[in-house]
Formats: C-alpha cells, sequence, structure tokens
C-alpha cells in the first residue's frame, strides 16, 4: 500500500452509528459519542495523537530520556452550522530528564514542519500548544 | 458538557503508539496503522462518518425509506512533508427506494452546510463526492 493513500470504508450501523474500517483498523462512530466517538472527537483525538507521535519520535530520535507523554485537547467549535473547530488548545506534558526546549521545539517541529493531521486542517483555526516538563 | 466543546486526552503507549480517549470512547492511535489506526486514517474516518451521518439524517428525516448507507474514501497525501491530504474522493452507496436526487442532495448539503469535520479542513483540499443508489 502507497503511504501516500489513505482508504476507508463505512456502514450505517443503525441510529447515526456508522462501524468504518481502514486499512486492519476498525472504529464505531456515533454522532451522539455514546457507543464510540462522534465525528468531531474522532478528529480532535486524530489531530492530537499526530502531535503527540511526531513530540515522541523527534525527542526519541533526539536521544532524550523520555518516560511518560501525555496530551490534552480542549476545541471550540462555532454555535452555528457547521459547527466547525474555531480554537484548540493542545497542553503536552512530558516525563523524564527532558529540557523543556527540547519539548517545545518538538510541539514548533510538529505544528510547522510535520503533523498532517493539522496541516489539513483550516489553518486560520486558533491552535495554542503549551507544554510541561514533570520529573 | 457543552456541545460546542470537544476535550481528548491521550497517553503514550509505547513506540509511536497512543491511547487517546474523549467522552466515553477510547482509540489506540498508531503512527503505523497497525495496532490501531493512522492518525491520518482516523482523520479520514471521522470525515467519511461525518458525511455518513449527515446523509443518514437528511434522508430519514425526509422519510425516505432506506435500507443501508455505506461510503467510501480514497484520500491522496502529498509526496513530502506534512504530507497532507490533497485530494479525497467519497462515494456514498444508499439502498432502498430512493430517488438517486435525493441521495445527492443530502451530500450537497452535508457538504455545504453541516458537516463540522470538512468544515474544520483545508477548503482547498480536492473533495469529490459521488453516489448510487442500489436496489
Amino acid at each position: 500500500m502507497s503511504t501516500r493513500a489513505v482508504h476507508a470504508a463505512l456502514s450505517w450501523d443503525g441510529e447515526l452509528r456508522f462501524l468504518a474500517e481502514s486499512g486492519t483498523s476498525r472504529l464505531l462512530l456515533d454522532s451522539e459519542g455514546l457507543a464510540g466517538p462522534s465525528p468531531v472527537q474522532a478528529m480532535a483525538m486524530s489531530l492530537a495523537g499526530c502531535m503527540a507521535i511526531d513530540v515522541v519520535h523527534i525527542l526519541t530520535r533526539g536521544r532524550h530520556p523520555v518516560t511518560s507523554v501525555d496530551f490534552t485537547l480542549d476545541g471550540e467549535r462555532a454555535e452555528t452550522e457547521p459547527r466547525r473547530l474555531l480554537r484548540i488548545r493542545l497542553h503536552c506534558r512530558v516525563g523524564g530528564g527532558v529540557a523543556a526546549s527540547a519539548v517545545e521545539r518538538a510541539l514548533q517541529l510538529s505544528r510547522e514542519k510535520y503533523c498532517s493531521v493539522w496541516h489539513s486542517m483550516r489553518q486560520d483555526i486558533e491552535l495554542v500548544t503549551t507544554s510541561q516538563v514533570i520529573s
């Protein structure tokens, strides 16, 4: 499979739920966010996951002694249809003996250069990233 | 929880994998797309799911006798970093005695008015939607 291509197939599972497949993965999407994530929740997880993976990749490649990485995302949607994402705050917490500047640099590289998901999103979404190193 | 807000929390699960949570849902994201979807696969599923849910919602609200709805998504990414999505084809297949024009109209309404995920994405992504009614 070309890494340039992405495929997905979805079938209706009743109510406002769809069973999605991509590669070997399956995900039940539920408009209500009950039986599985809503589409916007899945998008939020994909964005945070993309940046989190970049940060781990950059820090471990740089031989920083990372012991834990946690991300939280808080997003705000418009009140009116299509209720798109307007503002997103991503907070990154890294454990281990890592310099705060290295974490900030990794976040910046993800945002500016590597994050496929972020660069597929509207660039006028207000994206604020913060970070913290814990011992 | 305000429907305007979306939250997610992610923790590193080793290698380039993150366990993501949003609401009551959990999703393991894997850069390689093996243990779970890659972030771009998850984004693709969220986009297709958002439009698919809109289409079911619009058709059933209009009392069309829908018996099945399937979506396929084929996306193409850029060759160079950040390897963002460039082109997406979405094909919608609806079963039941539904007029092809009603399916096309539902897709158009999702794309132009309702789809939160699509409207959170770059609008210069080439998005082609097609549909088919099966008996």
